[in-house]
């Protein structure tokens, strides 16, 4: 029987571990694979045959499974290593196969992002130019939510609960006092809008923060945008304002970055976008205005993830498993919508090669006509991936999560 | 029979709503007390006339007290109003309480920090004065635990809670990569370091996250910082700091403002803390760093407060019911802990006078002779306050907390 090694790419997120999770049980289940290897700091423990076995420590639904279904961010690590083209630098793919022949491998996962998506396709082709037997699949996972060929991410779901129960804690926090004031919440997604639109989620019948959402999908103008806080202000005390980190303006220039900006604050670039427009907005409309950066805590808040994430997540995991033994290679496994409500889903293969290099943006049509908003179609897209709650133990008052001895050298 | 008034000021917290279901369920459990009003924005909602009858909204252990119970943020609005001497402006004396007569009220309840003490210090003493049977009772709320005459305050539970669990999130996010990484952590307090000491709860047995706590108590010195992360960097790849919004240098300026810092960046006083050691470890060490601050989210993040403190809370909020029925007036009700392992503890009354105007700061001793660590003392105090979880339901994905239409106007 062939083994598997499995590994983790790209930025963490609280649903990575869910699809290794997954790919846990499907190894268990298989009749095809026998051990599972887990490599340390992605594609790069494969290099350096810096290996862990998963097979007996997290027997599928045993506590110790559970557990690291439930625990954020990477357990076996992490890397940003660009895989490069097979004709420029050979050996480093010499070095993998090196390694996955040495263990008796069979196939290959890799979960991860854009970037994982393209290494898993490029070592596809190359086992293909060798004759290799060794499957490759890709798992998806991203909070940016910006990959083509599925519905949506894994890790998604999880981050955008977080940022709307957060936003929903943001808008109690703020009601309390009479006086005019507007907090602007900076939101991650460079490129991307689907984690600062998540916000809107946040809205409830008595309570209508944030009442301004700005996306990089639509062009910035700080004008526009203290226009709008401005009409507000003449019938609301509060306004919560949700915006993206990645917003630019008409020439396509960062906000932090921009003439217009710079003009006010020498310095504004050593904030983010946050900050920036909370200066603005003290300087041009003499309002008490705060900011706050969601930052790393929206990718890793494990112990406020989406149940219905981190079933799909392992869903995925397990199901790249399948595909292998069926005898796919160079696929991501995926996930296709088949109705909002009640929500419905099939799992299918999606085409590695159109995958690696695109991104997802938000529609133009999902969001409101001014640009300051989201539509009733977004909010439908959104709403079934933060239903539900992960369980998540606890011990002496704190999460009891996967320990990671491998990774803190504890 | 006479009735009550309840208000909630100063800054928001995640029990501060526990107080108030605490009041509640005294005043229904009272022989002495018939309805219950709450005032909407603190004691000017006293002034203006602005109330809300809570007797059968929350009738004590129903849903809708429950949902009160563990809602974040203050129901009844807050005020920041620095209550005048009587001798100054009696006016305001005679305001509040020609509505307090208006309502029949027995007796009149404040749930706050430092300022709302000194209000009902100054209201008690006027009672007395004018010869009022209208009795005044305190009750604590802060996140910041800097009140005296009280072994920690309503809130710090919950906050503390949440900034172990997101610093234990931040350390398994950190730990992901191989190269070195200092993440700085920006928690709030002013003048007293009990938040910031908290991110040592996060310590596990396989994460030794936060290695460098700085806190207001001990003056601060950025050589000794640099020095502190570069020999940690010798062994370890991952340094976690925690740091609080109110560090000083040996001169008392607070580090965003020194002349050190500002040598450095001419505008770095836009940013906080965080922000401006993250430069610092930038320029000065290489290596690559991040900040994080956790804004008002530490103090409103009420799907994860601690039950403890919730429990407490309320207990408190009972309590100061039950003491002005026996005749007792210009108290605070306080909590005296009685063991560490297994925690007990008693509830008392505590003298308001020397509540009103004092800060109770970290002991020298229980934060390490380098400064840049908390003691086990500290721990063995903090641990009790974390332990379990407040049971909060979700309604489509999120926390299901109580409407404030009252606040929203909607």
């Amino acid at each position: 029987m062939k083994n598997i090694i499995v590994a983790q790419s790209g930025g963490p997120t609280a649903a990575i571990n869910a699809s290794l999770a997954g790919v846990i049980r499907g190894a268990a289940k298989s009749q095809v694979y026998d051990k599972i290897y887990g490599a340390v700091y992605g594609i790069t423990g494969v290099m350096d045959d810096h290996l862990v076995d998963l097979t007996e420590k997290f027997q599928p639904d045993s506590a110790e499974w559970a557990r690291l279904y439930a625990s954020p961010s990477s357990y076996l690590g992490s890397c940003r290593f660009r895989m490069p083209d097979a004709a420029d630098q050979p050996e480093v793919y010499q070095q993998i196969f090196a390694t996955l022949e040495k263990y008796n491998v069979g196939a290959f996962f890799y979960i991860g992002g854009n970037d994982s998506m393209d290494t898993i396709d490029k070592l596809a082709k190359y086992g293909k130019s060798i004759g290799s037997e060794i499957r490759f699949g890709g798992v998806p996972k991203t909070i940016d939510n910006d990959l083509v060929h599925i519905d949506h991410t894994p890790g998604y779901g999880s981050a955008a609960k977080y940022i709307a129960a957060t936003m929903l804690e943001v808008a109690h926090d703020t009601y309390v006092y009479r006086q005019p004031c507007v907090t602007i919440v900076e939101i991650m997604g460079r490129n991307a809008g689907w984690l600062t639109a998540a916000a809107a989620l946040a809205r409830t019948a008595y309570s209508k923060a944030p009442q301004l959402i700005y996306l990089p999908e639509v062009a910035f103008s700080g004008e526009k945008f203290l226009a709008d806080i401005r009409k507000l202000l003449e019938t609301e005390h509060n306004i919560v304002v949700a915006v993206s980190e990645g917003i630019r303006d008409a020439e396509g220039n960062y906000i932090t970055a921009s003439d217009a900006v710079n003009d006010l604050f020498a310095h504004a670039q050593l904030s983010g976008v946050g900050k920036t427009l909370e200066q603005l907005v003290k300087k041009e409309l003499g309002v008490k205005c705060r900011s706050v950066e969601l930052s790393i805590l929206q990718r890793c808040a494990a112990h406020i993830s989406s149940e219905t994430d981190l079933r799909e997540s392992a869903e995925l995991g397990e199901a790249a498993v399948r595909y292998t033994e069926a005898g796919n290679t160079g696929f991501m496994s995926s996930l296709l919508r088949t109705a909002d409500e009640p929500y419905t889903y099939e799992l299918k293969m999606a085409e590695l090669s159109e995958i690696a290099n695109m991104e997802k943006s938000i529609p133009r049509d999902w969001i409101n006509t001014e640009g300051n908003d989201v539509t009733e179609a977004l909010l439908r897209y959104m709403r079934p991936m933060i239903e539900g709650e992960a369980a998540v133990s606890y011990t002496a008052g704190l999460p009891d999560y996967e320990p990671i001895n491998h990774l803190t050298g504890e």
